[in-house]
C-alpha cells in the first residue's frame, strides 16, 4: 500500500520555514517477522528535531534530505505479524511522518487502557514527561524549600517540571511568553510566572527569586541561563535540558558570561538526554500516571489536524504556538 | 612591637600595578590567650587573591583599602602563649602581608619535621595542592586509560592535577606558556604539553587529543574552556578551578559560545572550592606526602625574596613568571 508523508527537502538556515519540507507518496514493503502496520494518529514534533535538520554530528544523526522526518508517534496497529501485538491495539515509538508505517514491534510500546488519553503518550507520558522527572529528579535534586526556576515553562517539559517540583515541596519559578501562559502556570500551581516578553529575564527573575534560586531546569538558553546563573545559591544545579532560543541561530553566538558564577558558587551545570536514562521508565510511568490520577499533575496539549501541517505545527514551537505540548493529529 | 606590612592602597582597574599596593608599619598587639607570635618565613601570593582586590561580594570577602594583604603563609613561632605551641615550631595558616604576626594558634597547622621543605605547605602540601587532589579526584574521577587535560598546567595546582591524574593512570594533556614550562610538564611525566602561545589552543588540543578529552581541569577560563568542551567525549567532567585569564578582565566578556556541547554530550561541569573540603585534608596530606616520597609527585616553587617584593610575585602569576608554585621567602 501506499503512504502519504512528509520529507525534509532541504536543511533549513536559520529558522525553519515551509521551503525546507516537501510531500511524497512511498509503497509501503509488506509486512515481515516481527512487524506491524501502524495507522498513524497523533504525531509528535519537539525542538530537538531542529538539530537534527542540520548535517551535523550530534547525539541523533541528521535527518537525511528527501527522506520523511521521524519522531515519537501513536497509532493503531491494523495489521499484525508480531505475537502480542493484535489489530486495534494502540501503540507509541518513533515512526515517521506518514500516515501509515511498518514498524518493528519491538521498538513499540503498547498503551495501556486507561483513562488518560493515547496522546498523552507524546507528552506528560512520553519523551517529555520522561524528560522532566529525570532531569527535575535524578539531576536537579530539589529538596523541600528550596526554589526551582524553569524555563520555557509553557511547554510540554517545563510545564511538567514546575508541578514536579511543587509535588517536591519546593517554591517554584516559571518563565513563558505571554500573559495567557503566565496565567496558566500560576493555575498548575507555580509559585510565580514570569512573562519574558514583558521585561528582561534577568530582572524578573532577581526580583522573583527573593530567596536564589536553588535548582535552574534550562530548556531555553541564552538569557534565560545567564539571568539563572546570576540568581543561583552556592551549590545550587543547572539541569541543562534544551536551549530553544538559540537552536535557529546561524552565526556564533556568546555564551553566558558569568559563568564563573559555577566556581564562586560551587554550581553544579548537567546536561543530559532523556534516552540514556531508560531504566527510569517503569518508576517514571508509575509516579506520573498516579499524579494524573490523583490530580496533583496537568498537563495541556496544543493540536494541530492534519499531517500536511506537521511543518507548521513544528515551526510554531519556535514562536511558542503550543501551550504545553504539541501534537499533530491525523 | 612594629611589623611592616604591604597594604592594599587602591583597588586595581584590570591588570594590577605596583600603584595598588603601599607599605606602612604597625604596632603589634601583646599576645592574648591562644595566640603565637609568628616570624613570617614564606607568603603565598595565588591568583584567587584578584578577586579580593575587588569591591565585589564573592565567597571570601574582599580585601580593605590601606589593610595588609592576607593569605597562605609559613612562619616560626618565636613567641607563645599557647600551650603545645613552643618556640622554633614551623606553622603554616593565613598570614598577613607582614614580617610579623600575632596569630591564633587554633587558625594554625602545626608543620611536621620531615624531609619536605616547609614552603611546601604553600604548594603541593597547602591550599594549591590539595585543590588539584580533590578537583581531580572527587570531582573529576578520572579512570585508567581516560584522557584529562589541565590548563594552566605549568602553575602549582596544575603540575600537581597533571603528575595526578598519571598516577590515577590517566592519559595528560597539559597547557602551559612557553617551551620551557612545557619541555617541565614533559619531565613531569605529561603525555602531550601544549604551548599555547604558539598557535590557538583549539587546533592544538583536538590534534592532541586523540580519544578526546573526558576529564578537564580548568585554571584558565576563555579559549581554553571553549576548545576543552569541543574537545570533550560523551559524560565527560569538567571540573572549575579557576579562570585566571578572566581575572583581570574590566568589561564583559563572553562565556563560551560551545556550551550547548553539555547537553550534546550529557557533560557535568562543577565548580568548586577548596575550602569545602576540609574534611578530605588528612587523606590528602598522606597521599600527597608518599607520592612525594616515593618520587611519584614532584614540585617547582618560584621565589621571589623580600616582603617589600610581594607585588611583583603577586602581578607575575598573570604574566606567567613563575613555574610552579610561587612563594615569597623573608
Amino acid at each position: 500500500m501506499k503512504a502519504h508523508q512528509i520529507v525534509l527537502s532541504s536543511r533549513p538556515k536559520g529558522h525553519p520555514t515551509l521551503d525546507n519540507f516537501g510531500r511524497s507518496d512511498v509503497e509501503l514493503p509488506s509486512l515481515g517477522e516481527g512487524e506491524v502496520l501502524v495507522k498513524s494518529l497523533f504525531l509528535s514534533v519537539d525542538p530537538y528535531m531542529r538539530g537534527r535538520m542540520n548535517d551535523a554530528k550530534s547525539y541523533v544523526p541528521p535527518f537525511a534530505i528527501d527522506a520523511p522526518l521521524a519522531g515519537g508517534g501513536v497509532g493503531e496497529v491494523i495489521e499484525s505479524n508480531t505475537p502480542g501485538f493484535a489489530v486495534g491495539d494502540l501503540v507509541t515509538g518513533m515512526l515517521a511522518w506518514r500516515d501509515y508505517n511498518v514498524a518493528e514491534a519491538k521498538h513499540l510500546l503498547k498503551i495501556p487502557t486507561s483513562s488518560i488519553p493515547a496522546s498523552a503518550y507524546l507528552g506528560i507520558l512520553g519523551m517529555p514527561g520522561m524528560t522532566a522527572y529525570v532531569g527535575l529528579f535524578d539531576l536537579g535534586k530539589p529538596k523541600k524549600g528550596e526554589t526551582v526556576f524553569v524555563s520555557g515553562a509553557g511547554g510540554a517539559v517545563g510545564s511538567a517540571v514546575g508541578q514536579m517540583a511543587k509535588i517536591a515541596g519546593a517554591k517554584v519559578i516559571g518563565s513563558a511568553g505571554g500573559s495567557k501562559k503566565c496565567a496558566r502556570l500560576i493555575e498548575m500551581g507555580f509559585d510565580v510566572a514570569i512573562d519574558y516578553k514583558e521585561a528582561p529575564i534577568m530582572n524578573q527573575l532577581m526580583e522573583a527569586a527573593t530567596d536564589g534560586v536553588d535548582v535552574y531546569f534550562d530548556n531555553v538558553g541564552g538569557d534565560h541561563l545567564v539571568a539563572a546563573l546570576e540568581a543561583t545559591n552556592d551549590f545550587a544545579r543547572l539541569v541543562l535540558c534544551g536551549a530553544i532560543s538559540q537552536y535557529n541561530n546561524e552565526t556564533y553566538q556568546p555564551g553566558p558570561g558569568n559563568l564563573f558564577r559555577a566556581i564562586q558558587r560551587r554550581l553544579t551545570i548537567t546536561g543530559f538526554i532523556v534516552s540514556d536514562h531508560g531504566s527510569r521508565r517503569d518508576e517514571f510511568l508509575k509516579d506520573v500516571s498516579s499524579w494524573i490520577s490523583d490530580g496533583k499533575l496537568t498537563y495541556d496539549e496544543t493540536f494541530v489536524d492534519g499531517l500536511e501541517n506537521a511543518p507548521e505545527a513544528f515551526m510554531g514551537l519556535f514562536s511558542g504556538l503550543n501551550t504545553g505540548k504539541m501534537v499533530v493529529r491525523l
